[in-house]
């Protein structure tokens, strides 16, 4: 038998999301996380990726076996690919702590999956064949997460997942530093640590650096106060609730992913906000806008948000007026900047008072990654053996090897394979295994606000569906449209194509006809490409790649 | 007679380029900048935004006379447009500072255009018709950088264009506060401030932070130490030339645009480094790699630049090893983050340090451009009776007004015009104007590193000039050509439609086998563009818009 013990990525390396580690020893196989990842702008047509599971098939084909999963917390890019990719493995058993547990579960449950994941306390060794493992309480921005200790027969590592070290967090749930510290003082031979903030020197500041400036503004502000802030961050829901309630403000929820976080946060004793001091959102014009504090989902600037609706006039509950104030309580996921200044840019037009991450001046949102100081931190406490950077782009896992060195460590004790490199450890040492493909997967979901149907699919099959792109002249003054539109079908029958040219222009005229025209382009692509594609799907089953055009005259 | 003073940006409002102001008085028009507009990854298929002079080119034919021109410094953004815009218009006089005036006649050389900017001194009157303009030293990222002072029969106007306060600058030469205040003093109508940094609070740093912490990595350093920064930022290079000279290191330059800039500052008396003390390229095989400091072109991840070349290894000068340091001292542009984070990546997959803004614990850049304290020194040295931000976002002019209020202004007294829309002040107030359409006019350069062809085009034209999209499939390991493209062509007789279908694939087999291949899909699918659009330039003399779709399978 193998006495080695294996490890490998199948997210890829070099990347922030997608996270879906191997853990392999002899016959059986851990897995830690199961996340997605997210599309940028040079991905045309595609919503989110997954973890390439090819590997992981293959050897459970060739009679290895899963024992368990291990889930660190309830972010999409940690467990959102679990109803894509459990369906496609045999059974075994997930563990989480009790939120993420929930949080996921509600997730499958989306899906019609069953809810198999089973909340699993801090502290307490979960046995699957022959590892262990063990959440260790960390801060973060959203609760319940952890860092876990597996066991092995080569040894003990800590797989540090996402993390900061809040000192005084708005929770008061402190990271289990004497936890840490404790597994260090095993000995661990490999410390998998995230160096997403690798970059940055010093300490990410706390959260309770944020209430001054909340309470400030809250307090001045004569109309709506709205915020907008990661579904799942609870804590900052909590930090700003206490304040409205402080400052006499209703509280109101908009937005599905949000409502939904919300509620399964209630049910876990998260949410401390009264019953009473919340209002459905349809009954808010019974209050006055000053007596307000809304929370709305939507801080990447999706198109399909309640944020970017209210923005350009298409919601039906909420309007903004001249004195609402507007928070964005959360920072660009990279590849979101346009989107989210578009919005930034309409409300300044507007005249409304917004603030966001570039306004340094205030601060309204912290991060919930550690910076270099806390890296080092973890670092000192657990003082493994090795050190392998994960969930960062390679630009962060280089900033973290120069942290490493920093810290005393040789440059050959910090491991930063390659993507899709297994790294074998041994009884006695360390070192780089088979170099295993990890390909892009992509899902498409064809959605409104509810998920009606996900393709799962190759990239290499793209052609196959057909390509569709088509020219939109827009008048740049008034958004709307202006002459007829020009569309090119490849790969469809050329009945199918003729058809499509056809109905088309019909569906423009739908995406136009709105109430308000937009001038925000973004904004309109997404909407025609995600008409075009509704309709696609309706017509044919088929997706196929649709390119809006949109020509400003 | 009109007694009014008419004020309008024609690069329009809520943009930070594209800078060119019309002021209107009587009969008289003068006009300050003319400058480029940078296209961001939404528009597909163009190189550069304009100024729109429809509204010049009325009131010239209407009988107005534009009696002048002035430049405040020689950034692209600045004066970048006048090659295109120039022969569009009558014959009148243009100055500018003395570099200022140099670089932009050399742009005009650049074009066959005749040397028409006059180089004219700091502080001292220049009358054109009614107006008269008055050069004022500020320190920017640029040498002789000016504020203009204008006086007019309405009053006297201060155009604040870019700048930053630097009190300790690399070549000691001071903005000219004194001079600032005395314009003050006299009693200004209206400040035309810029608002970049407005977010920002505090100061932005001083250039000679910037000392030691280059000092520090080029003593280090093993290998070759290569800078790359804006063309134009002279005072940079003479900062970063300096420690290399102390630290017995020759210095190269490469890239087009960097050598053009550096001998035109040579010529001014503006380059420290002594001649004995640069090689040219070619030799740099004749040092060791220790020896060297080159400075390359291509801070914002330009395809064509010599960094990009240099990184992919396609230039046949310049290959890295594993002991060089790259340090990008620019800020990315907004829009050029992708490109500028690919190469930061691959350099780092590559194990190369790599010195970088994201970067916290040292400095290799600091902005061009004032922080909230320098506007607000701004505001407390001219004391206008209104403010009116300029070369600014929407949300920076929001900023800005709320700068204004902290200053003490009143809300009414803070102008933020929409775009096109004209401020007219008159003898006792101000008040605004009709507003004029301000459309976006596009250039495209048929590039190599030549400029062998520009179109300028309405972008209404882009469907009459026909659309190819331009399916490719590429490995996504090697990076090399996958199967057949697929081409579809829009907007071509059917013959010329096939015959592009046919050389297509053999334009693209030219793109792939090059000496290494690319991953980098950016870059790739800007190579692919590019050499389609030539190949077709060539063919057709036409420029149809090119839609690369890169497939990895």
């Amino acid at each position: 038998m193998d006495k080695n013990l294996s490890f490998i990525s199948l997210g890829g390396i070099g990347t922030v999301t997608r996270n879906m580690y191997v853990y392999e020893f002899g016959n059986e196989i851990l897995l830690i996380d199961c996340g997605l990842g997210f599309a940028d702008e040079t991905m045309l047509g595609v919503d989110f990726l997954l973890p390439d599971i090819s590997y992981l098939l293959k050897i459970v084909k060739e009679g290895k076996k899963i024992v368990g999963m291990l889930i660190t917390h309830g972010h999409e890019d940690h467990m959102g690919a679990l109803p894509f990719i459990l369906p496609q493995l045999p059974h075994f058993p997930i563990y989480a702590t009790s939120f993420t547990a929930a949080l996921a579960n509600e997730k499958l449950a989306q899906y019609n999956l069953p809810k198999v994941i089973q909340p699993y306390p801090f502290g307490k060794e979960i046995t699957v064949g022959n590892f262990s493992g063990k959440f260790l309480y960390v801060t973060h921005s959203i609760p319940d997460t952890a860092h876990i200790v597996i066991k092995t027969p080569v040894g003990i590592f800590y797989h540090g997942s996402d993390f900061k070290f809040d000192l005084t967090p708005y929770d008061k749930k402190q990271t289990d530093f004497q936890g840490i510290g404790a597994v260090g003082a095993e000995g661990v031979r490999c410390l998998f640590s995230e160096c997403l903030g690798s970059e940055r020197e010093g300490y990410t500041l706390s959260e309770d650096s944020l209430t001054t400036p909340f309470e400030d503004e809250m307090r001045n502000c004569r109309g709506k106060f709205i915020v907008t802030t990661y579904s799942s961050n609870i804590s900052r829901i909590n930090q700003v609730t206490a304040i409205a309630r402080k400052l006499h403000r209703k509280v109101g929820f908009v937005g599905r992913s949000l409502m939904k976080a919300v509620g399964v946060a209630r049910e876990q004793g998260l949410i401390a906000l009264k019953k009473d001091d919340e209002i459905p959102i349809e009954s808010i014009r019974q209050y006055k806008d000053s007596e307000l504090l809304l929370f709305v989902a939507g801080s990447q600037g999706q198109e399909n948000s309640a944020l970017t609706r209210i923005i350009n006039g298409e919601h039906k509950n909420v309007q903004l007026r001249g004195d609402d104030v507007i928070v964005f309580s959360a920072d660009p996921i990279p590849g979101n900047e346009m989107s989210i200044y578009a919005l930034v840019d309409n409300l300044s037009k507007m005249g409304i008072r917004v603030l966001y991450s570039d306004i340094s001046y205030h601060k309204f949102h912290v991060s919930g990654h550690g910076s270099s100081q806390e890296l080092l931190q973890l670092m000192a406490l657990v003082k493994p053996r090795y050190l392998l950077p994960i969930s960062g782009t390679f630009r962060q896992m280089a900033a973290y090897k120069r942290l490493g060195k920093r810290f005393g460590y040789h440059e050959s004790d910090i491991l930063v394979p390659m993507s899709g490199q297994q790294v074998i450890f041994t009884q006695d040492g360390v070192h780089f295994g088979h170099k295993i493909p990890i390909r892009h997967v992509y899902v498409d979901e064809v959605s409104g606000e509810e998920i009606e149907h996900f393709v799962l699919r190759d990239r290499q099959k793209i052609s196959q569906e057909g390509v569709i792109a088509i020219i939109i002249e827009v008048d740049e003054e008034s958004g709307s449209l202006s002459g007829k539109p020009e569309v090119v079908a490849k790969g469809f029958a050329t009945k199918d194509s003729q058809e499509i040219e056809l109905f088309i222009p019909q569906v423009l005229e739908n995406v136009f006809s709105r109430r308000k025209p937009v001038t925000d382009w973004q904004y309109l692509r997404k909407q025609v490409r995600e008409a075009v594609e509704k309709k696609l799907f309706a017509e044919f089953k088929r997706r196929p790649l649709v390119l809006p055009v949109i020509i400003e005259i």
